[in-house]
């Protein structure tokens, strides 16, 4: 049964006064449980805990925190029934896609612990010393990634199990050996008890101590105010709006003590597609845009948003094939009511700006789709970069592709940037990729960014306004760098050293030695 | 002859029609030559210049860049005998100090040339695609480091050479392929026109774009905030005080799009003496601690400038040898008259918090030193964490070691912290590592963080108010990640990879080819 309380370390809390409930999309009704908003005493115990827990935390071992996320893994994928059940109700995302993110969510946790045990990702560094060195000694100096102490996370509203309670970043914070203290989302609240209680199982099975992790619930933003102003905090994780991840970026640097804060606040992606390609396929790019814009309708960070095509009877044909697309889907319901008012708002934006015509658009929450020509893009760029979080993209006409180089211009950081085009196309690309190295986080040729690979190479991210830092990424295994940082050890006895630094590599591990990657012991 | 303008791109300027003038500590007299400082429209054409100059950038090799940092420690070389010369007058440094100073940036420029062409720092990373993967394909994914765009460095007063126009910020952000705007430090000026001159030499030389790199001058706080507030700049690096830092941190937080700021604010260097090793060798570790205080004068930000002892008679022999070095060792000048000030006051601060005894004190600026106990240290920590920037330490006089752990305790972020034992001695301290874990950048056992190897294993940072962002190093080889952010590429072409990620290796640089380290092509 669902508590509606807050899981602080071991125990759960129900201290909050206000309580608040969650919506069911598809079925258009509130939910009969009601959860409690954390008081401030719960987030002060959460963060006292996770203080407490974390020098325990950083002296574990690879191979116990690689144990631990394994055990969370098995403990969520026994609890999948559950916990998709109550995500579709509290999503209103079909059965199929719910089991999808569940699959992959679980998938998460024992990939990030295969990469914890391979300790790659610790940069382990060892630059042995010369006593004799002329005019002064050189140092022995080694030097390995740590992890930082309690982290916040905040619950992403779009993918409730892959990046949320159980997602990317508190599995990446737990491998790093960090405590964490999660914000659940209040469009899910239930999803997030479930997932919070198989959490704690896990840890507690494998002996970690209370405080490893603790699952918070609020509505309002008093909650995320006072974790992230919390002296106890040492970093904080959010997927969200644009909105929400600067007010907390805010937040943190007002702080006497400015922790870092790690935002992925979404953007618009835009699409860049070539003549050749439009020629040959006009109405096969369509349909693959269509189902890439509609998928989780539209609710995903890197949603194709943007469209800029040459003026051509192709681009015709293909805005033609777009329409009729969107014109034969019926509605989903959007994940909450907030999100479907903004996206209400969002179109009626669109139909007050000069040169843009809404093509279509449905009396609710259907895909709709407008277009303008590159000038007016131009000319009212500011108001059209702001995304329309939902199933709405935005066409526009160019006089041809030599305009795509000064049209990406315009961009801000984005999450994700494509570029479509035939072999011929792609001769012509090099000043519009330069660009796209200034801004995107993530290239893509004939593609879309969609669907996010978990590997060494994804970095979901990009600069500002894409994220709050454009040297790190929430998804991708490189997710893991945020929560550690580099210690130097000098001239520091055996010992004394952790094991991945020791001579002779105990663990090992891949480490970089005197310059050379190497798996072996220490000369 | 010393010209007193900004150097921008190609040009001097002398817009600004304030001026300053330099000041000889040794011969206590303002020197004649008049600097301008920078206005408002240098500002501007410095940035405008850089955001210009920085798609060319991004794009030279590796080794165009490598060659470039060659030319340029060429240059500084050969221009030494002028730069120093001058340098010694505007800091009043010892010539041996200011010569050794000298070799070590020309070092370190042709440390990094050798670095960035090396590769390893680009983290190019290749994960390779299974298009018949089920349920979804496998794309082929690959991602490097790309830099980030102009870049705008403030001068160090303390290390006028290695660490200001020509020090490793500079020469990091370059070898990343950033364009660089430094503002000199106004305590040596004429230091930095000579080092602005032989750097802009260099790139001319190159044939690098006009805005590869500025140097401006000013004294006020104006330029400061023009620079970091101008929407090209893209990050901004600082060494200097914790006010100055964190103005600087405080105007990126508030900008329209927040930029990351890394500066490097000093910090306290907190050192552990355990009873052994002072029974051992009481007047050799306080010679040893003496002569590290004093390099420099004491305004190294690794001054180790807080000491823990046991009391007892040991300590004793300790504090009178330490006594002894200070009464025989005439003043030194500090590096200007604000430094002088505030050092003074730092002293007069010292007089007035209770249970502080400030053994020694000079008229002026000569070395001084305090003690107090533990529980009055515990008591006053938090105006005791200030620095007092020079010669000054002060000793803390505990019960025993074990009270060593909760002392640590007290401190936020510290760029290095040291345990002083014989082998008897580090057999118990491991309560004590436990917290240097949480909060130093660099553990040193048996030496003092005083003296800076630039080699991949040196960290050179910590949490806040060490430094403003605790996972990047400001010295050592891996300040080039700090220019450049991660970029992946999906599904691309060869022939629109940069050269780093193609499958051929073409310039053999180290990669991870599907989770292992490799320096071969992609299969």
């Amino acid at each position: 049964m669902i508590q509606g309380g807050q899981l602080i370390g071991n125990k759960t809390s129900q201290h909050g006064e206000d309580t608040f409930v969650a919506y069911a999309p598809r079925e258009e009704r509130d939910l009969p449980e009601r959860f409690h908003e954390a008081s401030g005493k719960d987030v002060d115990q959460a963060l006292q805990l996770a203080h407490q827990a974390a020098p325990t935390l950083r002296q574990t071992s690879l191979e116990e925190r690689a144990h631990l996320l394994e055990l969370i893994a098995d403990n969520l994928e026994s609890s999948l029934p559950i916990i998709e059940e109550r995500c579709a109700l509290e999503t209103g995302y079909p059965d199929t896609r719910v089991a999808m993110e569940g699959r992959r969510m679980v998938h998460l946790w024992r990939l990030f612990a295969e990469e914890v045990r391979g300790g790659a990702w610790l940069e382990a560094r060892i630059d042995t010393g010369e006593p004799d060195r002329f005019p002064l000694p050189k140092p022995d100096l080694r030097s390995m990634r740590m992890a930082i102490g309690p982290v916040v996370i905040f619950g992403a509203s779009n993918f409730p199990l892959a990046l949320s309670v159980a997602g990317s970043d508190p599995i990446s914070a737990l491998g790093a050996g960090c405590p964490v203290v999660v914000k659940g989302h209040p469009s899910h609240p239930g999803t997030s008890e479930w997932l919070g209680r198989a959490i704690l199982d896990g840890i507690q099975a494998a002996g970690f101590p209370e405080g490893t992790f603790s699952m918070l619930q609020g509505k309002g933003h008093d909650v995320g105010t006072a974790l992230v102003t919390h002296p106890n905090t040492r970093a904080v994780g959010f997927t969200g709006s644009l909105r929400g991840g600067r007010a907390l970026m805010d937040l943190a640097a007002g702080r006497l003590d400015p922790i870092p804060v790690y935002a992925e606040m979404g953007s618009v992606n835009p699409q860049f597609v070539y003549p050749d390609i439009l020629a040959n396929d006009a109405e096969g790019l369509a349909e693959r845009l269509f189902a890439s814009v509609t998928m989780g309708n539209g609710q995903f960070c890197t949603c194709p948003s943007i469209v800029f095509l040459p003026r051509s009877k192709d681009a015709d044909r293909f805005l033609d094939t777009y329409h009729e697309r969107v014109i034969e889907t019926p509605a989903a319901p959007l994940l909450n009511t907030c999100i479907a008012i903004a996206y209400r708002q969002g179109l009626d934006r669109w139909e007050t700006i000069p040169g843009l015509t809404v093509r279509h658009r449905g009396p609710t929450e259907e895909a709709a789709f407008g277009v303008l020509d590159a000038h007016h893009f131009l000319d009212q760029r500011e108001v059209l970069l702001e995304e329309v979080f939902g199933p709405a993209s935005l066409f526009v006409l160019c006089e041809d592709q030599d305009e795509f180089p000064t049209l990406a211009e315009a961009f801000p950081g984005q999450l994700g940037a494509s570029i479509h085009g035939t072999d011929k196309d792609l001769q012509e690309v090099s000043a519009l990729l330069n660009e796209l190295h200034r801004f995107a986080g993530r290239i893509v040729i004939n593609g879309f960014p969609t669907g996010i690979e978990t590997c060494h190479a994804m970095h979901h991210g990009g600069p500002y306004p894409a994220t709050s830092d454009p040297l790190h990424t929430s998804l991708g295994l490189a997710a893991l760098a945020r929560w550690a940082r580099p210690v130097s050890f000098q001239n520091t006895p055996t010992t004394l050293l952790p094991e991945a630094l020791q001579d002779e590599n105990p663990l090992g591990i891949p480490r970089l030695l005197n310059g050379r990657h190497s798996a072996s012991t220490a000369p």
